[in-house]
């Protein structure tokens, strides 16, 4: 069997995690890392024996580009990795601007001949096709998709901008319906008073409609986790039938489960025709490893 | 807009409950109903100004077939209306069968340019829809689908063949790990001897294996209720990653149900090319009415 080879872009948290769950699938294997800088001391020791480049040209017979670079970046790599003709996945996350990207990226991926499976994590991602499915389930009806307990990265991020913070975390606590509360914990810059930053933190755009609570902290390292939540209830009417009901819980590691989607969906995208797609619109079983008639006697 | 033009081939349960889902979709229309016999005598007020037919070549138009029948007919029902070219959805829930019927009903439907959708349920249906992407989230670990509580159709009818017993009913109840407990309800037959039948319903193939409680009652009838219920569980890995947690619940009416997901396959045998699929060959987003732009901004 010919291995799909896959180059990961960007090696953070999400491309270490993708390397193992690559190195973890029976059809495929590494062509290589695409990284800012390929200096070997910086070169963690996972990534011995393996190939790491600046420049994906530079890599041999790539089928698939698994992008882990910040979810801003991802628009123009995807572009100039797709106009290589090389498949694309990335889990591009700001949930405004995924149909946009999908018609840009449809677009190169049709003119190159290749695919591109967008905003393939758990959040748009899986919980997209939850959401999708409860509705052809019972058309009629309010789905809440409630999230955390667990680290939101824009908001932690918003948090560190403002004047006095050190370090900081912002944890996502599902009161249900929607609803979140933000528990922050801060490491302030010396000399600053926690009232003023607490204040500071209230009002900005990202926290002033949530209930927010701010704690000051030693030492926010001591309560990083990567864990994280999800709680989607839907009720709702089938034909015109009331009040069915559907509950989608997970409680998983955050770059691990994103990691692992994306490389079921770097696998769905060799079986799919060229264009630019979300998770919805590619079937389930595409993302599976095995043979179809094995899948559909064990799954169905 | 043109609408779907549906033919409801069997009229019980769930043919009632398709009709209800067919008229709360802005896309569909009633074709007619198949029905073995079109005596006015026995036609329900629901039916009132919709066509009755014995045969669907009477009817005008059919773009899809959602075939009501009992689950053993569906093979050559199927077949038959797939022969004249109009795609079929059914609820064919023998999972040891599945493979054998997609491929018979694959090969017919190539050759007459139509779809059909199989085993368009809830289990199968979208149970394996989630039961596939839980595997795709997490390749490695084990998937549990306990049902109920809720009416066994196929425990009831095993009661019911057994002498001594006038009527009855086999409630499933989830234990876990896919263990269920079978409380059963029946009306004696007079004269019959309440140890001998409950021994002979201990010792039936039904019902050997599992914890089996058998209560006399004076009324069955007053028991029946046709809710359902899924609680599915995987614990597994995500690359290297361990104890990720997925659960899937639902309490649903389950002839609605049923048929709103029948209807919902429908929408998406007109948006596939043609051939014999289950649900998790199809992308969730052909199940949707509306437009793809409006449903991606949306639901992703």
């Amino acid at each position: 069997m010919e291995k799909i080879r896959i180059a990961i872009v960007g090696y953070g948290n999400i491309g270490k995690a993708v390397l193992e769950a690559v190195q973890s699938s029976p059809d495929m294997e590494t062509a290589g890392i695409v990284r800012r800088s390929s200096s070997v001391r910086n070169t963690p020791k996972e990534l011995n024996g393996i190939k790491i480049v600046t420049d994906i040209a530079s890599l041999n017979k790539v089928d698939v580009a698994i992008l882990c670079t910040p979810t801003r970046c991802v628009p123009s790599v995807a572009d100039s990795i797709l106009k290589r003709g090389i498949n694309t996945v990335d889990s591009f996350d700001i949930h405004t601007r995924i149909w946009d990207l999908r018609r840009d990226l449809n677009l190169v991926a049709l003119k190159n001949g290749a695919v591109a499976i967008l905003s393939a994590g758990w959040d748009p991602g899986s919980d997209s096709i939850v959401r999708a499915m409860l509705e052809a389930m019972a058309p009629q009806g309010i789905t809440y998709t409630n999230f955390g307990p667990g680290m939101s990265m824009g908001h932690t991020v918003a948090v560190k901008a403002i004047e006095g913070v050190r370090k900081a975390l912002s944890m996502t606590i599902p009161q249900g319906t929607n609803i979140h509360r933000r528990m922050v914990y801060v490491e302030l810059e010396k000399g600053y008073d926690y009232d003023k930053v607490a204040d500071s933190i209230k009002a900005d755009p990202y926290f002033k409609h949530d209930e927010t609570h701010i704690i000051a902290v030693d030492n926010v390292d001591n309560l990083l986790d990567m864990g994280h939540g999800v709680n989607m209830v839907r009720k709702g009417v089938s034909g015109v039938t009331q009040n069915q009901l559907f509950e989608f819980n997970m409680k998983i590691n955050n770059p691990a489960l994103t990691a692992q989607i994306m490389v079921a969906c770097a696998r769905a995208s060799m079986r799919t025709k060229p264009g630019a797609y979300t998770m919805i619109e590619i079937p389930v079983i595409h993302m599976l490893y095995g043979n179809e008639e094995d899948l559909i006697r064990r799954l169905v």
